[in-house]
């Protein structure tokens, strides 16, 4: 969950262009491995046994990407792990081992709150198979701090990266959008999960967005199935935001897209909710963050050949990729407008 | 660089029983893998190539393990790197791929810190032909972390764990002991490196101690020489101390041992400047922590097959394994008593 939304996540120059020129200076190819990690979802590695071994690394700062008073340390744990397994499911492989390393102060570690965050991190492991096999602690002056590594699999040069996306493809996204979002606001606002279930609608729609921000799922099958099947060209996590996760993906398959505002799977909840809030279903939906949702593109005659549901989990094509001059843009009926990334990077401005 | 001696950098509760408890809860081998990670430098992932994969972690905090006044951003990078070589130098394996996760606030994101904390690493890493393949940026409210995660690999069953010490093994170091604590205490005291070489000995060798604290050179070629070979029936790298790191072998391995103290390669250097600053030559050897050389034992019938230098650096044999019932002690002359742990835990009491 993330603290203050005027200020990005990341510093002005710390996620694009410092990521840009460390890819530079990160170097050329070896004999050793081909990796095309720097900048996409994970990186990966060539192994010589037919399959590659997909990397991925998130780093929770205090503070920064949630707070101790309300998140608790089971879903704070969950949380960990389910945003590295959400990139390794963008990069279509199978999720394998999660290291953790973490960083308390002392008197948090003299509690039981490292024993509850393992909880929810290994609950959400055993659920995927994924198995914890190591990481490091150490004492913190004050803030706690959470290294998340999760290595996967996929059969060698099937990993999925931001970049094979071309014109004519049909762009589809998991799940729905915007919950996550509204449930940052409405926790930003004092709200909290029901200690008990009351069996009140409002309540339980209500926990229902605020778990979509504090226990987000991670479309682990999704992943799976999108790169064993070789359905997807391109594929990114919502984490940042629809816009800004779009123009990602856009930039590195030097396209553009037009999406059909009409198609977005916005939450029911959030649409009922959200109303009488004076959030807008809408904006949550395109620029909200932390959704974990995958979003993917697909070759026009391969779209009849994709699942309806995995995990439960429903798809939705919400438009197509164009060429690159003519930009992002969303229509909203006869209108249409530029996409701008509007996540994380937009309340840096 | 470690901050409060009178601290430990772990919880009391963290490293030891913590991880034990977590080895337990981590739970049973899969099919996907057969490890054997939580609670050796590194963890272990058997591949379906005839490879094991070896992945280590390592956080580090400013004013736990660093303190940003005393360390240069550069020395900062390398020491990063530097850790995580140990330990896969300490499982015998050959190291491979880098990543690494960087908080900082956003008035260091404004600097070039970042920029010389890459030259670093990015200098270790090519030395060794390892590639920096990802990692992950945050930003943090006021102090700056770094994990960094090197794996890399060795032959299936080949790699060197803790627990492969037997009776009569002969125990080695590699390079020398001490000043790297030395150098702690000196920094402590207000030394620091030389602007510029002034030819000068005495700051020569003043220089010499500091580096071994702030730019810790990772055996590298001894540890792949060791594994590939097959040399060595255990191994631990020198991050908490001799007397702590020794104490930690013999637990996994259940053994005893016994060290001959006018065999301890104590560095020169620290022999001739400690005497004028009141610092025990030996206490530094035995229980200072980060010299980053490699704890070795190997079978009497192999001593001969091992190499006299591997990259410059020289072994020496500084004791024997005995049974458990013996325990872990250190002759001195004709006095004999027992050696406890006296690293970092040491200074918790």
């Amino acid at each position: 969950m993330k603290d203050e939304q005027e200020k990005p996540r990341r510093s002005p120059r710390s996620e694009f262009d410092f990521i840009n020129s460390l890819r530079h200076r990160a170097g050329s190819l070896t004999t050793q491995s081909l990796f095309m990690g720097i900048g996409d979802d994970a990186a990966v590695v060539r192994n010589s046994a037919g399959k590659d071994t997909v990397i991925t690394v998130d780093l929770l700062v205090e503070d920064i990407d949630f707070r101790r008073t309300t998140t608790p340390p089971y879903l704070l744990g969950h949380k960990a792990l389910a945003v590295s397994l959400s990139d390794i499911a963008a990069m279509g492989a199978r999720p394998l081992w999660s290291l953790v390393s973490i960083g308390m102060p002392d008197d948090v570690w003299q509690t039981d709150f490292v024993d509850r965050l393992y909880d929810g991190l290994l609950d959400l492991a055993h659920r995927y198979g994924v198995q914890l096999i190591g990481g490091d602690t150490s004492r913190t002056t004050d803030k706690i701090v959470i290294d998340s590594i999760v290595t996967g699999e996929c059969a060698s040069g099937s990993s999925v990266m931001r970049s094979g996306a071309k014109a004519g493809d049909q762009i589809f996204v998991t799940g729905s959008l915007g919950a996550a979002a509204a449930g940052l606001r409405l926790i930003e606002r004092g709200a909290h999960l029901a200690e008990q279930n009351l069996g009140d609608e409002d309540s339980q729609k209500l926990d229902h967005i605020l778990l979509r921000q504090l226990r987000p799922e991670p479309r682990v099958g999704w992943g799976m199935v999108l790169g064993e099947e070789r359905l997807a060209t391109s594929m990114i996590d919502l984490s940042d935001g629809l816009s800004s996760d779009l123009n990602h993906l856009c930039d590195a398959s030097r396209v553009g897209a037009l999406i059909d505002s009409s198609l977005l799977p916005i939450d029911d909840r959030v649409q009922e909710l959200c109303g009488r809030r004076a959030l807008d279903p809408l904006q949550l939906a395109l620029h909200g963050g932390e959704d974990f949702e995958l979003l993917f593109t697909v070759k026009p005659e391969n779209t009849a050949r994709l699942p309806r549901k995995v995990d439960g989990v429903e798809i939705k094509r919400i438009g197509e990729i164009k060429s690159a001059s003519e930009g992002v843009k969303i229509s909203e009926g006869s209108r249409t407008w530029e996409l701008k990334p509007g996540g994380w990077m937009h309340f840096s401005a």
